[in-house]
């Protein structure tokens, strides 16, 4: 028996063309001398739908998408995710589905049992839960199917399962099942690949089942989808293992036990910097830009970030726009503009300093009104509405360039440097932007040494650092690390850094929840962005044990 | 037996001063000779306490608050919402409880049952559901306890009731149960607090009890609730009801079956006007703001914001900005200045024109950019910059002024008119603006009239009108209310409405969203309104049926 695994990036809502892709990899699979194709969780929807589940004429679509796919099923099975309808008169309305094709007849449906509801996952939102896992016969083979969360509620694998049920278990009492398949549609965080693949071994060798996993790729708003789909032996060995952060159909010979293993991401740099990539690729193509702008301050977030989309989208897909200001150093606009040649994008200059005198001019002198920090944020929302312009006529995107660090304590400018419409470094912390900075430059030095070497500065006030007002990045980071993925207090935190230096930084992250909340979209790349994962009220009183 | 409802206005996370309020309000009762008072749901941590329930610290310290709540509580009962833990080793960790305390003890503990997981409500996220209604003795008396949601599963209110178990149903089996208690933390939109006495008031007449329903009051964040809370009779009557919008302690008699019957609002309008005051009020109040500034542009919109602002904060607390451009007509600036007499309100006028031109001569002349839509955008995002640095300076709260009907076309400038902390009307659809503008004028004119009559424009072109692109804002907020609130599909709105105007509303709305994930918190009070209850993708592909 071959199967194959259709690694496939959808775009979500598009039912129309989710379905010719759906389509096309059958036929191509087909055409391989493939049994059976499996395609991810909610394959026709893409994932995840969100709110338009709340139109019914978009889950009758759906099911009309899944009358073409049966057509096309001949000569072959099929195993694709879709939404059913809960026909009990009571609960959600739908079911997060796997549909089992034979000879063009749906002859099982699999209802998703675990419905994860944390973090960027609102499941229960729009589907009610199943009950129980099917199995099926297929060539003599006994096949259960699963969706995504149901075989991550391994009682060993946590501290406390967050299910009472666990499908893994009800498939054990089963024991003579030969293959497990789960459809999923997994995001891209840091490490999560290995997690992914430990979970699956584990369950492999338990179960003494091959295990087919095929997980959607793809960016999908702030979600980035890797891939890394994975045939794995009943000895917990990869037996095959499809490419990450692109599309991919990856046929397995059970009876042969062959199949290609690909090579993936090695390292966390190399991982982040094909999902940035990629989510930017993505975003761009999805939403129909061709071109993106971006503002080059000479410092190593904005290089960073072009140095990505020029990968992303190709050097003459990126415009960037350097934009001197009065305490701007000769610095940040030469280093730009030789990060541009080295990229082989345009650049272009436009000094700030005779917008700014206007505004000074007619607001501070002519009203007497008196400016200090309102400067330093003046500054940075000319810059904001300079990029703008471009971008406002010349319809490219403007890719915002702030990194995590900042964005947790508010060292950036609302509708200033955080203006765009894609904020493509928002979860990469300062100390990553480093480490990515210098894997893109393995090979050659493609952002200039001195964009690395220099000391981070806003350059909004004359001689200013980052480090004046702030800790050393790696302490902030690791600060960021306990507070925002880890949800440790104040009380632990200072057990490892100054306890005065933990208190500011804590109310740093509070206070600018308000900033966060109207920052563009950015992707997910850490167990915990800030974004729709992390639902923090603005206005909150709790002290976080933090003495007065 | 004296009953009282605690109708308290608590602040999310701040469990410190929440305690000190119930105690407060403890001892209040006990001094009117209160039997058993009753707070509203999750009263100790403020609702909703959204991802703060991340924080174990943040658990066990709502714990040691209602230690202090037991101490408190001598020779009076207490019914009070906190979070209790879930001891079973599966599950999401907490419930969402309610205890009922008496000689300072708890003698029960009370689960929600029914967790609501739609719009804007995430409990499923947080807490485990509780599996049975736990009924006690008190004073020869059987009562019920419920939390919000555990009374909304009625099978003949619902044409498909959301959950299968119905606590209500479980009191009936129960025959002999003489109150039911309900803590809510009940948020406020058009017509709910009607709809809810409706339930209620059908639970009362089927169980033949009497309901006690407190409900929280107060703003947090997005959400205002307007408290109402209510005793109903087992006739179904009204026989006590709260103040509406404000904190109150409202006591009922059940020997004498006496209490008091407050006036609440009676038309929509009335309701709309003082959520958005409450809901102002409480955002500056809760997160420090003493003063807030406006632009003011003539239209009808910063002008009902204006006097909001006004009636919320006090006159002297309001800063009105007017900031003509070069499209600006005599009057927007006129009638800004009579508008600000009005209210008593300070205002400033800056002109735009000469930082307009300075962008001009410095990017679209220097640089050979051609500039059509841009400039307008650039002349909002000149007054978005001004506002904020009076906002920076000064530190006062920029509240923005856009209504419902523009925000979902998109008819508003990221960074410019979009520019501020909170919007105030962003719920607002444009024909309710004006029903409530002339609901404030119903005695005095307090908004000029000819803010009022004048057709709408973004003056940002020469003799523009909003009606120039758009259609009548009749017909735009009606298909706005379908397609949002309604979910329907272009097929069924374009029955009612011409099918190309239909197509091209839709069309802005969905393109639209990168535009609103970047808007300021805007205050509910709708049953759809943007932000976090309206969880739609940015990119996405779906066509609503719309033909090509």
């Amino acid at each position: 028996m071959k199967i194959a695994l259709a690694q496939i990036n959808t775009k979500v809502g598009d039912l129309e063309n989710n379905t010719k892709k759906i389509i096309d990899n059958i036929n191509k699979a087909k055409n391989s001398g493939v049994d059976l194709v499996i395609f991810p969780e909610l394959s026709i929807t893409g994932y995840p739908p969100r709110d338009l589940l709340d139109f019914h004429a978009f889950i009758e679509d759906n099911s009309y998408c899944l009358e073409k796919i049966k057509e096309a099923a001949e000569g072959i099975a099929v195993v694709c995710g879709y939404i059913d309808i809960n026909k009990k008169g009571y609960g959600k309305k739908y079911f997060n589905s796997a549909v089992f094709i034979e000879n063009k007849e749906v002859i099982s449906t699999h209802n998703k049992c675990l419905l994860p509801f944390y973090d960027v996952f609102d499941e229960t939102r729009y589907f009610e839960p199943g009950k129980e896992v099917n199995i099926i016969d297929f060539l003599s083979k006994k096949i259960a199917i699963t969706i995504c969360e149901d075989i991550w509620n391994d009682k060993g694998y946590w501290e406390r399962p967050l299910y009472k049920f666990n499908p893994v278990e009800e498939i054990e009492k089963n024991n003579d099942v030969d293959l497990i398949i789960n459809l999923s549609a997994s995001p891209f965080w840091l490490n999560k690949p290995q997690d992914r693949i430990n979970i699956l071994k584990a369950i492999s060798k338990k179960q003494k089942t091959h295990l087919f996993y095929v997980n959607q790729v793809g960016g999908n708003d702030d979600l980035i989808f890797d891939g890394s789909s994975l045939v794995i032996d009943p000895d917990g060995n990869t037996a095959a293992q499809a490419n990450d952060f692109e599309e991919d159909l990856l046929i397995y010979d059970l009876n042969k036990k062959q199949g290609k293993i690909a090579q993936v991401s090695t390292s966390e740099e190399e991982s982040i910097l094909k999902a940035l990539n990629l989510g930017l690729k993505d975003y761009c193509k999805k939403s129909g830009f061709k071109k993106v702008i971006i503002g080059l301050s000479g410092g190593i977030d904005s290089a960073l970030t072009a140095a990505i989309a020029a990968q992303a989208l190709g050097s003459d897909n990126v415009l960037g726009i350097t934009m001197p200001g009065m305490y701007s150093s000769t610095g940040s606009v030469d280093d730009s503009i030789e990060l541009a040649k080295n990229l082989g994008i345009k650049c272009l200059t436009v000094p700030i300093t005779n917008m700014f005198n206007s505004f000074i001019e007619n607001v501070e002198k002519d009203q007497g009104l008196q400016m200090n920090l309102a400067e330093e944020n003046l500054q940075a929302r000319i810059r904001g509405n300079i990029l703008m312009m471009y971008s406002n006529n010349y319809g490219y995107l403007l890719v915002s360039t702030g990194n995590k660090s900042e964005l947790s304590v508010g060292y950036c400018t609302l509708y200033g440097d955080m203006a765009g419409g894609l904020a493509l470094l928002s979860d990469v912390p300062k100390t990553m932007v480093y480490k990515v900075s210098k894997f893109i430059n393995k090979d050659k030095e493609i952002i200039p040494n001195e964009i690395i070497t220099k000391a981070p500065s806003a350059e909004l006030r004359p001689d200013q650092k980052d480090q004046d007002s702030l800790p050393p990045y790696e302490v902030l980071d690791d600060i960021l690390k306990d507070y925002v993925e880890e949800y440790k207090t104040f009380e632990v935190i200072s057990q490892k850094y100054d306890a005065e230096l933990v208190k500011s930084i804590i109310k740093k992250i509070n206070l600018n929840e308000y900033k966060r909340r109207q920052s563009s979209l950015g992707l997910k790349v850490t167990t915990k962005a800030f974004g729709h994962g992390r639902r923090f009220p603005i206005v909150q009183g709790y002290n976080f044990r933090i003495p007065q």
